[in-house]
Formats: structure tokens, C-alpha cells, sequence
């Protein structure tokens, strides 16, 4: 059995199989914005979370982490779930609706530093004193596997799948896809323009640090890509990497809203920028799915 | 083959087959308002203008259609898609959303009247001179029959489905729902307390003016119900009609946006109105579908 599959059975009856519709032959939209706290998060929060509960790792301090916020409400949901505390650190560019979601989900909540990178070098200096469990937002086996379930689940849903578009922020998501779906079908990261940490880290081969700006930078937000996730990414051969400005991101999720009544956050609708910007050209034939990651946003930013 | 049978072969290249998700066990959502236009609507525009068009009565003028916006919002798409004109009436309480999303699609749009049944009037008279195809906002055999193609959708996509729960305006939905599961499972009528149309209709034995006011106003605002759906509701037998309160309504849609990232207009939170408010309480092992029927609306109405 496969991490991924480990995983699928360790975290079936907390996280939800979200479903996958068609939009046009051969296009497909994984609805992943309706997953619990409102992101794939809390896949591999689960899968974190219970291994370590398994193996007798989970501390009276309970749950650590830093986050954009997206992984952050993910550890808040798991730790509510099975009742044990969570603290979280989040930079200054997370959005106020992702702040007050941590707090409604009775999280501690520290705000450190401009991006991601210095939040999570402050929870871990908190760690240091808590000993509450470290959940990464993306650099863990078991976050990684955790991801890794929703690509199972895109094999079982689309029959003769080629191909999945994914947001790329640390690359947990893509990482953990990759691996689960593994000489079946072939994934392409997406990144903003703003933040090419992945698209860097290919062409080094070897995770590097990127400028992080844009309307992704809350969830997007990595100044570099896990290593775990690239190895994986680069063992399997070529990755197709593309790059989407924030105007065809903005024009996506508008495009989402009006056209189909989805609701998602700017990193949520990276992906399928990438096919309405024709950054990514699908052969004809090629079925592909496009994975809507997230939706924790602000709907006052949608109305016309 | 049944009308909805029928209806689903002719419509199907057409519309949308939404997802179900079950959101815990034996408590399915029906994701309708993913459907085009943004509302269930589709399905029955969609069968009557088809059936129109294959009898060769398709005029040169076009589509006439009153509603209070989800229905004109659908006849225009409809019209776009086949490439003839729309007309629409409504309102003055349809949102200004679903008159900005009329305008968008090409129909030519008129506003009559305080309520939906003032600008049935109106376009009536219209229809009278420009001999324009009227399709019913409810009132139709095909406008039933396709609404009746969910019901099929569900029964399909619901092992052991015992029951649906549908939020009522002029019945078209919920009759023809009723039609098609007639024998496999049962449905559940939900209106506002301050439109209750059905309720009053079914104490009757036959449809009955009430006074239309509240927040489901522009979507479940018919002031009395269709005749043909009364009957088809009626023959089944007793139907089991429950009302919600604005405030549970208000409250439903709140919540299925704060836990599920889901965006929909009032009238399409009203059916979950009644599992939240209690309204309607299914038995232990009751399998339920609540159709989400409907997401034109202001996303800025949902800001935390």
C-alpha cells in the first residue's frame, strides 16, 4: 500500500471526498474548496495528526503551526476535532477573513513577520518552548501522503485521466498528487508570476528563495518549495511548469463566480487561470482535471 | 418512458448534471445552483423550448418569459444558446444582480409591477403582439418535466433515497420532482412563513392568492402556486409542507457558506432552513436530499 492510500484509510472518516464535475468533455473541476475549514489543508493536517496520535506523539500542548492562513484553519478544524489545542502563526499579509476563521475556530493566533517564511521561523521558536506538535504546512511525509489522497481520488473519479492542474505555493499539494497518481496521470504546477518558487527550483534543482508579492501571497506564499515535494517532483521526469499573471488569476475566479456560482480565492483559481490564459494548451483529447484548492476568501470581492 | 424520462434525453446535452455531496451519513446536498444560469430554471426553459422548437412553433420573435429572475435569467441562456431572441419581465423586487446577469446575456429586459405575477401580466399583453413563444415560469408540462429531470438525477446518485427537500415558489420544482420520484421516494415542501402558497394551497384543495413579502421574495414570490403541479401533488397523496422563518433562512445561508463554502441566494438556503431551524426532522435512517436550488445573488451579502 502506498503512503497515499495509507492515508486515504487513516483519514476517511474526517475528511470529505469532494466531488468532481464535468464543464466540458473532457474537463473536469475538482470542487476541493468544499473540503472541511475550506481547503485541501486538511488532508494532510489530518494525516499529520493522526499518525502522530497512533504513535503516541500527540503532547498535552497540542498542535503548532504557521501558515497563510489555509493550512493554519486546517490544523485549528483538526484540532477542534479531537479536542486538543492549536496555536497558530500567520504573517501580516493573511487576510482578515482568515484571521478571524482561525480565532471562530477557537485557535491562538499570532500574527509574525511579512510572509510565511518568518511566522513559521516564529512558531518554531514557540515550539521550542511548548513542545506542542509541529504541523508543516507542506515539507512532511505525512502531509504529503495526506495531500496525496486527493489524487486517488481523481483517478477513481475520472476514468482515463491525463493530466492535473495544480496551484503551486510550498508544493505539498502538487508533491503529494504527483506521487499518488505516479505513471497514471501527469500533473502541472501553476504558479503566479509573483511567486515562481517552483518554476526556480526546477530550473536550480534544488529549492531556492523567491520574492513572494501578488494576489496569492496569502496561500501561495512559500519563499521556497519543500524539498520533499520537489524530490518527488523531479524523480518523476519532466514537470510542466507555468506561470500565470494576477490578472488572468483575478479574471479566473470572476470567471468561476459568474459562470458557474463557484466562490474561491485567488489561489483557488490559479489553476484554472492557467487554461483560461492559455498558459497551459491541453492536446486535443486530453482529459484533465483542474483542482479548485481553496475558497477562504472574502465574497465582498466577488459582487459585480 | 416518462415526461421527465423524456425530458432528460432531450435536455441533456444541454444542462448541467450537478453533484451530490453527503455532508454527513444519510444527509445528501444537491448542488443545483452549479447548474447554468445559475439555478435549477434551466432544465425546465431548456425542455420547453426544445419541445417548442421540434414541433416547429420556435417563432422569428423569440422567447417571452415573466419571472422573478432566476427563470429569465435561464429562458435568456437558453436563448443565447440556440441563437433566438428573449424578452424578459420582472419585478421591481427581482435583485439588481439578476437584472445586471439578464442584461449580460442579450435579453431585452422589463421591469412590471411590484411582484412576479404583476409582470406575468405584462408580458402577457407583450406576448399578445409580438407572438413571441411563452415559456411559463412553472405553469407548463415541459417546464415540469424538466424540473422533473433532478428528481431522476437524484435517484440515481442517492442509493435508498427517502426523501427530497425543496424549497417551493410557484411548485414547478417540487412537482416535478414529485412526478418523477413518484413511488421511490417522497419530497418535503418548504416555503417562507410570509409566502406560504403551497401551505395555503394544499389546506384548499386548490391554489390560492397569499401576499408575497421577505427575503425569498424575487425567487419563491408566486403569489399563488401552478395548477398543474398542485394536482400532481395532490394525487400523490399527502404532501408533507413545512414553513421557515426569514430569520432561519438568513441563518441557513450563513451557515452553508461559513461551513461548506457554499454561496447561494436566500430562496436556495430555504430548504436547508428547515433541517437547520427543525422545521423538518427526519427519522432515524431517513436518507435526505436538500436541493440548493439557486445562487444569483450579491456574494457581498455574505461578508463575515
Amino acid at each position: 500500500m502506498s503512503d497515499s492510500e495509507l492515508a486515504a484509510e487513516r483519514i476517511g472518516g474526517f475528511v470529505r471526498r469532494t466531488p468532481v464535475i464535468e464543464v466540458r468533455p473532457g474537463m473536469f473541476f475538482k470542487l476541493e474548496y468544499l473540503q472541511h475549514a475550506g481547503s485541501f489543508k486538511a488532508r494532510g493536517a489530518f494525516n499529520r495528526v493522526l499518525s502522530a496520535r497512533a504513535a503516541g506523539e500527540l503532547p498535552a500542548s497540542g498542535l503548532i503551526a504557521a501558515s497563510g492562513g489555509n493550512h493554519g484553519l486546517a490544523v485549528a478544524h483538526v484540532a477542534k476535532t479531537l479536542g486538543v489545542r492549536a496555536e497558530i502563526f500567520v504573517p501580516e499579509v493573511t487576510s482578515p477573513v482568515k484571521v478571524a476563521g482561525l480565532r471562530a475556530l477557537g485557535a491562538v493566533v499570532n500574527q509574525a513577520g511579512a510572509v510565511y517564511f518568518d511566522a513559521l521561523a516564529a512558531s518554531r521558536e514557540r515550539a521550542a518552548e511548548t513542545g506542542a506538535l509541529e504541523v508543516h504546512a507542506y515539507d512532511h511525509p505525512d502531509v504529503l501522503a495526506g495531500q496525496g489522497t486527493l489524487g486517488l481520488e481523481l483517478l477513481d473519479q475520472i476514468p482515463g485521466l491525463d493530466t492535473v492542474l495544480v496551484a503551486v505555493g510550498g508544493a505539498g499539494l502538487i508533491g503529494g498528487i504527483a506521487a499518488a497518481l505516479h505513471g497514471k496521470a501527469s500533473v502541472v504546477a501553476v504558479e503566479p508570476e509573483l511567486i515562481p518558487a517552483l518554476n526556480h527550483a526546477l530550473a536550480a534543482g534544488r529549492p531556492v528563495d523567491v520574492s513572494v508579492s501578488g494576489v496569492g501571497a496569502d496561500a501561495l506564499g512559500a519563499t521556497r518549495v519543500g524539498s520533499l515535494a520537489l524530490e518527488i517532483l523531479i524523480s518523476q521526469g519532466p514537470v510542466r511548469s507555468v506561470l500565470v499573471s494576477d490578472e488572468a488569476i483575478v479574471a479566473a475566479r470572476l470567471a468561476l463566480w459568474r459562470e458557474h456560482r463557484i466562490a474561491v480565492e485567488y489561489a483557488g483559481a490559479a489553476a484554472q487561470a492557467a487554461m483560461i490564459s492559455g498558459a497551459y494548451r491541453p492536446e486535443p483529447g486530453e482529459r484533465v482535471a483542474v483542482v479548485l484548492c481553496g475558497a477562504n476568501t472574502d465574497p465582498a470581492t466577488l459582487a459585480a
